[in-house]
Protein backbone atom coordinates (compact mmCIF):
# COMPACT_ATOMS: atom_id res chain seq x y z
CA UNK A 1 0.00 0.00 0.00
CA UNK A 2 1.48 3.48 -0.98
CA UNK A 3 1.52 6.16 1.49
CA UNK A 4 -0.20 9.40 1.24
CA UNK A 5 0.84 12.80 2.22
CA UNK A 6 -1.11 15.83 3.30
CA UNK A 7 -1.13 19.51 3.10
CA UNK A 8 -1.14 18.82 7.26
CA UNK A 9 1.76 16.97 7.02
CA UNK A 10 4.42 19.27 5.13
CA UNK A 11 6.18 22.10 6.53
CA UNK A 12 7.46 25.84 5.28
CA UNK A 13 10.84 24.88 4.16
CA UNK A 14 11.03 20.70 3.87
CA UNK A 15 12.62 20.06 0.05
CA UNK A 16 13.45 17.22 -1.55
CA UNK A 17 16.34 16.22 -4.52
CA UNK A 18 15.19 15.45 -7.63
CA UNK A 19 17.22 13.99 -10.49
CA UNK A 20 19.75 13.08 -11.97
CA UNK A 21 18.08 13.51 -15.35
CA UNK A 22 20.48 13.25 -18.34
CA UNK A 23 19.48 15.15 -21.49
CA UNK A 24 19.89 12.87 -24.66
CA UNK A 25 20.68 14.56 -28.04
CA UNK A 26 17.81 11.92 -29.28
CA UNK A 27 15.91 13.19 -26.45
CA UNK A 28 16.27 16.59 -26.99
CA UNK A 29 15.19 16.43 -30.96
CA UNK A 30 12.58 13.52 -30.48
CA UNK A 31 10.48 16.15 -27.86
CA UNK A 32 10.81 19.50 -30.30
CA UNK A 33 9.89 18.17 -33.17
CA UNK A 34 6.64 17.33 -31.77
CA UNK A 35 6.28 20.52 -29.38
CA UNK A 36 8.69 22.99 -30.42
CA UNK A 37 10.55 22.80 -33.95
CA UNK A 38 12.67 25.42 -34.12
CA UNK A 39 15.82 24.86 -35.42
CA UNK A 40 18.20 25.64 -32.36
CA UNK A 41 15.90 22.56 -30.69
CA UNK A 42 15.86 20.05 -33.64
CA UNK A 43 18.26 21.07 -36.60
CA UNK A 44 22.02 20.35 -35.50
CA UNK A 45 23.97 21.45 -38.48
CA UNK A 46 21.16 24.61 -37.97
CA UNK A 47 22.29 24.87 -34.48
CA UNK A 48 26.05 24.46 -34.91
CA UNK A 49 26.20 27.62 -36.41
CA UNK A 50 24.01 29.68 -34.19
CA UNK A 51 24.07 31.53 -31.36
CA UNK A 52 24.18 28.64 -28.88
CA UNK A 53 26.90 26.62 -31.17
CA UNK A 54 24.98 23.68 -31.08
CA UNK A 55 21.24 22.46 -30.28
CA UNK A 56 19.58 23.61 -26.91
CA UNK A 57 16.48 21.53 -25.65
CA UNK A 58 12.70 23.58 -25.64
CA UNK A 59 12.06 25.27 -22.50
CA UNK A 60 9.11 23.24 -22.05
CA UNK A 61 10.67 20.14 -22.64
CA UNK A 62 12.77 20.43 -19.55
CA UNK A 63 9.62 21.73 -17.31
CA UNK A 64 7.89 18.12 -18.76
CA UNK A 65 11.26 15.82 -17.32
CA UNK A 66 10.88 17.77 -14.23
CA UNK A 67 7.25 17.07 -13.81
CA UNK A 68 7.96 13.43 -14.77
CA UNK A 69 10.42 13.31 -12.28
CA UNK A 70 8.13 15.09 -9.72
CA UNK A 71 6.14 11.87 -10.18
CA UNK A 72 8.13 9.47 -10.01
CA UNK A 73 9.73 10.43 -7.24
CA UNK A 74 6.53 10.98 -5.20
CA UNK A 75 7.55 12.67 -2.60
CA UNK A 76 3.85 13.27 -1.49
CA UNK A 77 3.02 9.34 -2.02
CA UNK A 78 -0.11 8.71 -4.62
CA UNK A 79 -2.04 11.98 -3.44
CA UNK A 80 -2.80 13.71 -6.79
CA UNK A 81 -0.80 16.75 -8.00
CA UNK A 82 -3.47 18.97 -9.42
CA UNK A 83 -1.44 22.01 -10.52
CA UNK A 84 -3.45 25.32 -10.49
CA UNK A 85 -0.60 28.01 -11.17
CA UNK A 86 3.17 28.63 -12.00
CA UNK A 87 4.73 31.61 -11.44
CA UNK A 88 8.24 33.17 -11.95
CA UNK A 89 9.17 30.52 -14.51
CA UNK A 90 12.42 31.41 -15.67
CA UNK A 91 14.69 29.77 -18.22
CA UNK A 92 18.23 30.93 -17.05
CA UNK A 93 20.60 28.97 -19.38
CA UNK A 94 20.69 26.76 -22.23
CA UNK A 95 20.21 23.16 -21.84
CA UNK A 96 22.57 21.20 -24.12
CA UNK A 97 22.76 17.49 -24.94
CA UNK A 98 24.72 15.26 -22.01
CA UNK A 99 23.37 17.73 -19.19
CA UNK A 100 22.30 16.06 -16.48
CA UNK A 101 19.91 17.64 -14.59
CA UNK A 102 19.14 17.64 -10.72
CA UNK A 103 16.24 19.38 -8.72
CA UNK A 104 15.39 21.07 -5.99
CA UNK A 105 11.82 21.48 -4.34
CA UNK A 106 11.30 23.55 -1.38
CA UNK A 107 7.97 24.16 0.63
CA UNK A 108 7.57 28.28 0.47
CA UNK A 109 3.77 28.51 1.52
CA UNK A 110 0.99 26.13 2.86
CA UNK A 111 -2.47 27.58 2.34
CA UNK A 112 -5.63 25.89 4.38
CA UNK A 113 -8.92 26.60 2.35
CA UNK A 114 -11.19 28.75 4.54
CA UNK A 115 -14.44 27.71 2.40
CA UNK A 116 -13.39 23.96 1.57
CA UNK A 117 -11.40 22.11 4.68
CA UNK A 118 -10.77 18.93 2.69
CA UNK A 119 -8.37 21.12 0.28
CA UNK A 120 -5.63 23.91 0.42
CA UNK A 121 -2.68 25.23 -1.50
CA UNK A 122 0.71 24.67 -1.76
CA UNK A 123 3.46 26.45 -3.07
CA UNK A 124 6.90 25.44 -3.93
CA UNK A 125 10.23 26.82 -5.01
CA UNK A 126 11.54 24.57 -7.56
CA UNK A 127 14.83 25.02 -8.61
CA UNK A 128 16.70 23.12 -11.64
CA UNK A 129 20.62 23.33 -12.11
CA UNK A 130 22.97 21.45 -14.47
CA UNK A 131 25.93 19.47 -13.65
CA UNK A 132 28.01 22.32 -12.66
CA UNK A 133 25.24 23.48 -10.15
CA UNK A 134 24.22 26.52 -13.02
CA UNK A 135 20.17 26.88 -12.11
CA UNK A 136 18.80 26.30 -15.86
CA UNK A 137 15.54 26.71 -14.47
CA UNK A 138 13.47 27.65 -11.90
CA UNK A 139 9.90 28.11 -10.71
CA UNK A 140 7.05 28.39 -8.16
CA UNK A 141 4.36 26.05 -8.61
CA UNK A 142 0.66 26.36 -6.67
CA UNK A 143 -0.33 22.85 -5.77
CA UNK A 144 -3.99 21.64 -5.02
CA UNK A 145 -3.48 19.60 -2.19
CA UNK A 146 -6.09 17.35 0.25
CA UNK A 147 -6.03 17.64 3.72
CA UNK A 148 -5.53 14.88 5.83
CA UNK A 149 -9.74 13.39 6.56
CA UNK A 150 -10.33 13.40 9.91
CA UNK B 1 12.16 33.43 -48.96
CA UNK B 2 10.50 33.57 -45.42
CA UNK B 3 9.93 37.03 -43.55
CA UNK B 4 11.29 37.82 -40.06
CA UNK B 5 9.52 40.38 -37.85
CA UNK B 6 11.35 42.16 -35.73
CA UNK B 7 11.02 44.06 -32.20
CA UNK B 8 10.32 47.24 -33.88
CA UNK B 9 7.31 46.26 -36.35
CA UNK B 10 5.11 44.99 -33.50
CA UNK B 11 2.38 47.00 -31.58
CA UNK B 12 0.69 46.69 -28.15
CA UNK B 13 -2.62 44.88 -28.84
CA UNK B 14 -1.74 42.91 -31.28
CA UNK B 15 -2.74 40.46 -31.72
CA UNK B 16 -2.97 36.31 -33.48
CA UNK B 17 -5.40 33.63 -33.34
CA UNK B 18 -3.85 29.72 -33.08
CA UNK B 19 -5.45 26.97 -32.95
CA UNK B 20 -8.14 24.90 -33.54
CA UNK B 21 -5.74 21.95 -31.16
CA UNK B 22 -7.64 18.83 -31.38
CA UNK B 23 -7.16 16.98 -28.18
CA UNK B 24 -7.60 13.12 -28.58
CA UNK B 25 -7.03 10.43 -25.91
CA UNK B 26 -4.28 9.17 -27.78
CA UNK B 27 -2.15 12.26 -27.46
CA UNK B 28 -2.98 12.92 -24.26
CA UNK B 29 -1.92 9.20 -22.68
CA UNK B 30 0.98 9.21 -25.15
CA UNK B 31 2.28 12.88 -23.60
CA UNK B 32 1.80 11.96 -20.05
CA UNK B 33 3.00 8.35 -20.37
CA UNK B 34 6.41 10.03 -21.05
CA UNK B 35 6.00 13.19 -18.56
CA UNK B 36 3.04 13.00 -16.11
CA UNK B 37 2.06 9.75 -15.60
CA UNK B 38 -0.11 10.06 -12.89
CA UNK B 39 -3.56 7.86 -13.29
CA UNK B 40 -5.58 10.89 -13.58
CA UNK B 41 -3.73 11.71 -16.84
CA UNK B 42 -3.37 8.22 -18.41
CA UNK B 43 -5.45 5.65 -17.27
CA UNK B 44 -8.57 5.76 -18.34
CA UNK B 45 -10.41 3.03 -16.12
CA UNK B 46 -8.94 4.96 -12.42
CA UNK B 47 -9.87 8.17 -14.07
CA UNK B 48 -13.57 7.18 -14.76
CA UNK B 49 -14.27 6.74 -11.06
CA UNK B 50 -11.92 10.19 -10.28
CA UNK B 51 -12.74 13.65 -9.43
CA UNK B 52 -12.92 14.26 -13.20
CA UNK B 53 -15.34 11.34 -14.47
CA UNK B 54 -12.34 10.72 -17.43
CA UNK B 55 -8.73 11.48 -18.25
CA UNK B 56 -7.84 14.79 -18.78
CA UNK B 57 -4.66 16.35 -20.47
CA UNK B 58 -1.71 16.74 -18.35
CA UNK B 59 -1.58 20.83 -18.25
CA UNK B 60 2.41 20.09 -19.18
CA UNK B 61 1.14 18.89 -22.76
CA UNK B 62 -1.50 21.51 -22.81
CA UNK B 63 1.08 24.06 -23.19
CA UNK B 64 3.51 22.10 -25.35
CA UNK B 65 0.41 21.67 -28.08
CA UNK B 66 -0.01 25.38 -28.04
CA UNK B 67 4.17 26.11 -28.21
CA UNK B 68 3.87 24.18 -31.31
CA UNK B 69 0.34 26.04 -32.87
CA UNK B 70 2.92 29.58 -32.13
CA UNK B 71 5.78 27.78 -34.22
CA UNK B 72 4.04 26.59 -37.00
CA UNK B 73 1.57 29.56 -37.11
CA UNK B 74 4.80 31.46 -36.80
CA UNK B 75 3.21 35.30 -36.88
CA UNK B 76 7.17 36.16 -36.62
CA UNK B 77 8.45 34.37 -39.65
CA UNK B 78 11.17 32.51 -39.09
CA UNK B 79 12.70 34.94 -36.24
CA UNK B 80 13.87 32.63 -33.37
CA UNK B 81 11.88 32.50 -30.38
CA UNK B 82 14.04 32.32 -27.23
CA UNK B 83 11.56 31.89 -24.30
CA UNK B 84 12.87 34.10 -21.23
CA UNK B 85 10.60 33.82 -18.47
CA UNK B 86 6.68 32.84 -17.75
CA UNK B 87 4.40 34.58 -15.22
CA UNK B 88 0.84 33.44 -13.78
CA UNK B 89 0.36 30.20 -15.75
CA UNK B 90 -3.10 28.69 -14.59
CA UNK B 91 -4.62 25.81 -15.31
CA UNK B 92 -8.53 27.25 -14.94
CA UNK B 93 -10.27 24.33 -16.80
CA UNK B 94 -9.66 20.68 -17.06
CA UNK B 95 -8.44 19.93 -20.88
CA UNK B 96 -10.51 16.05 -21.73
CA UNK B 97 -10.18 14.15 -24.89
CA UNK B 98 -12.22 15.37 -28.02
CA UNK B 99 -11.49 19.47 -26.53
CA UNK B 100 -10.63 21.64 -29.38
CA UNK B 101 -8.42 24.65 -28.06
CA UNK B 102 -8.29 27.64 -29.92
CA UNK B 103 -5.75 30.48 -28.90
CA UNK B 104 -4.95 34.32 -28.34
CA UNK B 105 -1.84 35.71 -27.99
CA UNK B 106 -2.12 39.46 -27.80
CA UNK B 107 1.37 41.82 -27.35
CA UNK B 108 1.09 43.46 -23.92
CA UNK B 109 4.35 44.85 -23.55
CA UNK B 110 7.72 45.58 -25.57
CA UNK B 111 10.74 47.20 -24.06
CA UNK B 112 14.06 47.32 -26.31
CA UNK B 113 17.15 46.45 -24.00
CA UNK B 114 19.07 50.01 -23.17
CA UNK B 115 22.22 48.18 -22.88
CA UNK B 116 21.73 45.80 -25.84
CA UNK B 117 20.23 47.42 -28.91
CA UNK B 118 20.09 44.51 -31.01
CA UNK B 119 17.61 42.97 -28.71
CA UNK B 120 14.35 43.83 -26.66
CA UNK B 121 11.74 41.79 -24.41
CA UNK B 122 8.08 41.12 -26.00
CA UNK B 123 5.09 40.31 -23.34
CA UNK B 124 2.70 38.60 -24.70
CA UNK B 125 -0.71 37.15 -22.77
CA UNK B 126 -1.58 33.91 -24.04
CA UNK B 127 -5.28 32.83 -23.75
CA UNK B 128 -6.28 29.39 -24.49
CA UNK B 129 -10.30 28.30 -24.49
CA UNK B 130 -12.31 24.94 -25.47
CA UNK B 131 -14.82 24.35 -28.01
CA UNK B 132 -17.21 25.67 -25.79
CA UNK B 133 -15.12 29.66 -25.35
CA UNK B 134 -14.29 28.42 -21.41
CA UNK B 135 -10.71 29.30 -21.11
CA UNK B 136 -9.06 26.60 -19.76
CA UNK B 137 -5.49 27.79 -20.10
CA UNK B 138 -3.44 31.53 -19.48
CA UNK B 139 -0.47 32.27 -19.19
CA UNK B 140 2.17 35.90 -19.81
CA UNK B 141 5.40 34.87 -22.07
CA UNK B 142 8.24 37.52 -21.92
CA UNK B 143 10.70 36.35 -25.01
CA UNK B 144 14.02 37.76 -26.25
CA UNK B 145 13.25 39.40 -29.88
CA UNK B 146 16.14 41.62 -32.15
CA UNK B 147 15.20 44.79 -33.01
CA UNK B 148 15.86 45.42 -36.82
CA UNK B 149 19.27 45.25 -38.13
CA UNK B 150 20.31 49.03 -39.12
Amino acid sequence: MSKSVFLDDLEIGQSWHGGPIEMTEADIIRFASEYDPQPMHIDTATAASGRFGGIIASGWHVAAVVMRDFVEKAPFGDTPLLGLKIDDLQWRLAVRPGDLLSITREVIDIARSKSKPDRGVLTMQMTVANQDGAVVMSFVNLMQMPTRPR
